[in-house]
């Protein structure tokens, strides 16, 4: 992992860019984090089609407000989005979802594999060789969760990397039929956001998602309205959850 | 409305009974609710069959939970509950009720109707006389939230009882037809607790039920677990949506 740039904000905290192996990256932490005391992490998954560079107003202001409360975060570009090199299909798929949404019907189960698939499977060992890197730093402590983007990655991941404690997920994405298995594996605790008239988002599917979690922990918290409508009590919501899990010596 | 007993606990808070009509009920205030400075008042429903002294240890719980956060709190006897007359059929449904989830089945609408409609249209004009008396009182604001309960009464209230600002139901009992109904006409801010694997609810009839409702600010707070494993976080968040709007001049 290369550092290529340091900025440390106004309140305290600092967001630094880094690329792993090619794939830029931004990490930001808290004034708090300190090899003493080192802070617990939040992978901050993205959604696809857009890139960093154009989230960047959004994911920054989630780190602030996790920096507030002494959480790092951190995310990637994903692959296929940004300057790297687009997915094999993607495009046709991404075609396919958007004029059968348009249409008013529920994309085909090939469709949506062909547009999550690749990408899930690009993604998830990228994510996991950052988490190796990130958890090398010594401001940063082993108590890792991840948060939000493509639902498919985040419910791999929690299936997948033991590093993971807790995982905050929107379902606010396709779902492949993949991902149902992954869900069977998940253990750890849940905090899944739904809106309830998600234009871009299968609502039963989400519920059936839901109920196929295996962990001990789950919660399902839906509000009125659509995709970009998540109130803002949700995300404080979303906050304390990590809090409970990621904090557990200040409950 | 007469009150007959007073009781000042060690936190400060008052816990009165009173009768109305021949109706007990108790009103809980904490210390800050003064004339000068009038408390939000939560009316605290109660499930079916269990009567107000079985409930007393929960009900003061809450109240006492509440007034720490500066709401008073005030619940009825239900009808047919504790010593009030038994309600014609009550029985008779109840024990279908019973029969019909032992055995593993949806018990029928006509079962559900002859258990909560009687009970439900003698409770609803009691609830608004009591809410008519306790706005009375000087230390009372006439802000007031509905909460918990037999989810077909606050359902109801919450449609036509304008006095009612900010519901949060319990989908935790079964829903007659005329509740679907009375969802259409709620306008007021929900926050919905389901526990998604409550032994007596129908889930897929309590989904269609945060569906109907007519309300702009609306929230399905699912978690996992049975009826009586309400997790404490979603207390919590419960508090939080009363304080967002009882208490608005402290946002």
């Amino acid at each position: 992992m290369h550092f290529s740039s340091t900025h440390r904000h106004d309140d305290g905290h600092t967001e630094r860019t880094f690329t792993l192996g090619g794939i830029p990256g931004i990490l930001w932490t808290p004034p708090t984090a300190t090899p003493a005391s080192p802070a617990p992490l939040i992978l901050m998954g993205q959604p696809g089609g857009i890139g960093m560079a154009r989230m960047h107003p959004r994911l920054a202001a989630r780190a602030r407000s996790a920096a507030a409360q002494g959480f790092a975060s951190a995310t990637l570009e994903l692959p296929g989005a940004g300057d790297r090199t687009p997915l094999p299909g993607a495009a046709e798929a991404r075609a396919e979802l958007g004029r059968a949404i348009a249409a008013g019907a529920k994309p085909s189960e090939d469709t949506v594999d062909r547009l999550i698939l690749p990408l899930l499977e690009r993604a998830v060992p990228e994510w996991q060789a950052a988490l190796d890197e990130l958890l090398g730093l010594p401001e940063l402590a082993e108590r890792v969760g991840f948060s939000g983007g493509i639902i498919a990655i985040g419910v791999r991941l929690a299936a997948i990397e033991p590093r993971i404690a807790a995982a905050g997920l929107f379902a606010g994405s396709y779902v492949p039929r993949a991902t149902m298995a992954d869900a069977r594996q998940v253990t750890i605790p849940l905090h899944m956001l739904l809106q309830w008239d998600d234009e871009g988002n299968d609502r039963a599917m989400a519920l059936d998602l839901f109920d196929a979690f295996g962990s001990a922990e789950k919660t399902l918290y839906a509000n009125l309205g659509g995709h970009t409508g998540v109130p803002a009590f949700a995300g404080e919501d979303a906050a304390r959850f990590f809090a409970r899990h990621l904090h557990p010596h200040l409950d």
